[in-house]
């Protein structure tokens, strides 16, 4: 019996997120369906990052258990021949029995990615947020700072989440523009649910200059979902990579 | 009566190219469709370029006639109401009566896509080609520069093209490399059917040394097609843009 790691990227447009799930299809169940058919037995995989419906992944990553004998390092190639095209293996490798990539500390990397120009460009419809109106980067820059550190978010967790406590730890927002495109790179070990996506979409009010970037010190202190932006669209959002420590 | 001039970006994934035909969904379709709608009479496009089944595009040119009173330069945003997600028209404008795109001198611009790594992005596999094998990109670059200038390019022309002449005027290409991406731009006056993905398809296999870069001298002496690589997925390809001279 050993533990195998995997790193897992995937296109969310067509899942009904992470998790398996009784209605709709999931990445976690494709994996679970792949896995079992190429190594002859029930395979069950444990995820670090259960992403929403319509998020994506460079790097997600997941173990599972196996007594197959297949060498570790080659399941990526094996499994990728049984996954559909918007699921592929980046890595596997074995780790040790007792790895759970969720309860292990960790920093995860997440980008939001705007396409902020006058049309839509269909092209990148499926991975970005398209928003027309004007953004000042410079602006979102000095939100964004008032984030970084140890803080409650309970302004930024959405309301379906069950946590005993909303306090986490940002460990960098990097925000840049490149011609039409803003990026809002979110570094931090462990987020509450939907949390990327409200304070993207809290940055884009904050770009548009519907409130000063000062106001994001008022909306972290309120503990209080109401006072923080709209949830931003999951299409824009993508887990780029998680580090274990 | 006016002529207007659209500026049309699409993903052409689900599309069995430009031009109008019996069977299967088509750009030029679905514009001409939602044009009618728009205007309340029936509209005809006349495209720059047919490009392939499963081509893209960011700026192809059409043109069309209408009587209707909408200023030319609002079509745009109300036309991209009317159009499904994966067309959106970038640009409007009134132009002179007589001017037509595929009859007017003007520059292509072509971009093929590929993406060279160990194993598929699914975020990326809609719009490069996949290719795992190494590329020396300075060899590529070296055979490329056979092909710029005015050249019978009878052996980077598709089977199924009936054209009088394959003489045709490469006025440059490009070829970067930004981490696993390699691209080959191609400008030029008109191309052939197939053009540009039968020399990406020789590219690629200069650039994994299956010739030396002085090989492409020969393909191209050779007019025929036989000579020249494979026809690279239409899925890497990108129509960037059209520059009326």
């Amino acid at each position: 019996m050993k533990r195998v790691m995997l790193a897992v990227a995937y296109d969310g447009t067509n899942y009904c997120g992470w998790q398996i799930q009784a209605n709709g299809n999931t990445i976690q169940a494709e994996l679970n369906r792949a896995l079992s058919d190429l190594l002859n037995e029930p395979v069950e995989t444990m995820g670090a990052s259960r992403t929403d419906a319509g998020v994506h992944a460079l790097g997600n990553v997941a173990v599972f258990d196996t007594c197959a004998r297949m060498p570790a390092e080659k399941i990526s190639y094996a499994l990728n021949q049984r996954l559909p095209e918007d699921i592929k293996i980046q890595y596997s490798g074995e780790v040790a029995a007792d790895f759970h990539p969720r309860y292990c500390e960790s920093e995860k990397t997440y980008e939001y990615c705007i396409l902020n120009r006058r049309f839509p460009l269909p092209t990148r419809r499926l991975y970005s947020y398209f928003y027309h109106y004007s953004l000042d980067v410079e602006k979102m820059r000095k939100a964004a700072a008032y984030l970084v550190g140890r803080h409650d978010f309970a302004s930024f967790c959405g309301a379906n989440a069950q946590v005993k406590s909303t306090v986490r730890e940002i460990t960098g927002i990097q925000i840049d523009k490149k011609d039409d495109v803003v990026t809002i790179q979110v570094r931090g070990h462990g987020f509450l649910y939907n949390m990327v996506r409200i304070i993207a979409g809290t940055l884009i009010e904050i770009g548009n200059e519907q409130y000063p970037p000062e106001k994001m010190e008022e909306i972290l202190k309120a503990c209080d979902r109401q006072a923080a932006g709209p949830t931003a669209p999951a299409c824009g959002l993508t887990l780029k990579e998680i580090r274990f420590l």
